[in-house]
């Protein structure tokens, strides 16, 4: 249920975001997006919709009443003002005032990291995992997701247009601060290489078989689209 | 904490209410609205991030877990699809097709009692209450909020514009079906009489002193702005 929630969550932000006073996306993944479809009014409808139903299947969900309130106290707080909404006010922030490479990173940990390290750290909650390694893997979350966002900023700049089913050069065109735009593609990708690195030595820190995660991260370093 | 998670609800819903894209009102209670003074980008992010905090702080409220989620439960379903924002797309397609009494009592009920019902049944719930007591709590807010809004369809045909602060005649102006609209005046204060008749009537069903609340109901009635 709690996954469902997250999938909730992350379509509500991709549906908001793409409305004409955000990013004025016309296409989603190849299809128009849906307020091109389905008018503005209905699209931010569709977005709360998801959100707050998002809440009340987590609240419905078949577990120990304490574990699910921590589990929905951590939903709440990595999609709202300390997690992915702050990502959000950052960003529009950013427009007016150029980042550096610090306040990048926070705006990225917030914008794509936090979801993925609610992911993490509620599966860790429900299945009663200690303080210590809930931490972890939050920590590994944010290092994944980190390098995922830097990825995307290279990509933009070295991508190959066919692969990604977008034109490239976008950033660069809106003049926008990405971490590929700020230290270069080469720097860049040292980082992302450096922050997958790390993210698997936190994985070493779980008794268990985490070898699917190891291959998922390191696909995501090299994927191409 | 949960009458604060219900108002920052009412808030988000009146922010995104507010935006170019649904009602498109520059002012609300007498200041510019949300979007006109930070801009839609930033209104549309407050709401979003009202009502995900919302839950955040229901989620951390300082409550036994098992009533805590089934609040948190109500919460959502009264703000979700079932109650408020199905409120909302109901309004939407009675532009395209106008509603009969019964289908725009439904949309009342929705858009204007779910929140209120949820105030009363979260009420109930924290304080441990029967199941039967919390469904007459919810009848009684789903009854004040029908006649609120019916009250508030006649005080747009007959209302004083210097009590109101607004000016009245919008909804016969932008041909908007309502219960004064669809009944005429006497008839809905008559219908307005009779639910606040009988929310009284279920408040003499619950033991203690439900005086004070009686009165209030009785204001709402009368209430000339």
């Amino acid at each position: 249920d709690f996954a469902v929630a997250l999938e909730m969550i992350h379509t509500y932000s991709l549906i908001h975001d793409d409305l004409p006073c955000m990013d004025n996306d016309d296409m989603r993944r190849g299809k128009p997006s849906c307020h091109k479809k389905f008018g503005e009014d209905t699209a931010l409808l569709a977005g709360d919709a998801l959100l707050t139903e998002s809440f009340k299947l987590a609240a419905n969900a078949d577990t120990e009443a304490s574990l699910k309130a921590k589990a929905i106290s951590v939903l709440a707080d990595r999609a709202g003002i300390d997690g992915m909404i702050g990502g959000q006010v950052m960003d529009l922030l950013f427009e007016l005032q150029k980042p550096d490479l610090e306040k990048l990173e926070d705006m990225y940990s917030k914008k794509t990291g936090a979801l993925l390290s609610a992911a993490a750290e509620i599966g860790c909650i429900l299945g009663g995992a200690t303080e210590d390694k809930i931490n972890l893997a939050s920590a590994f979350a944010l290092k994944v997701g980190l390098a995922f966002q830097i990825i995307d900023d290279i990509l933009d700049v070295i991508g190959d247009e066919k692969l990604l089913g977008k034109p490239i050069g976008s950033d660069a065109q809106n003049n926008k601060t990405t971490v590929a735009t700020l230290l270069g593609v080469t720097k860049a990708q040292e980082l992302s290489k450096t922050l997958t690195d790390e993210a698997i030595d936190i994985l070493d820190k779980f008794e268990g078989d985490t070898s699917a995660l190891k291959e998922l991260t390191k696909f995501l370093l090299n994927r191409k689209f």
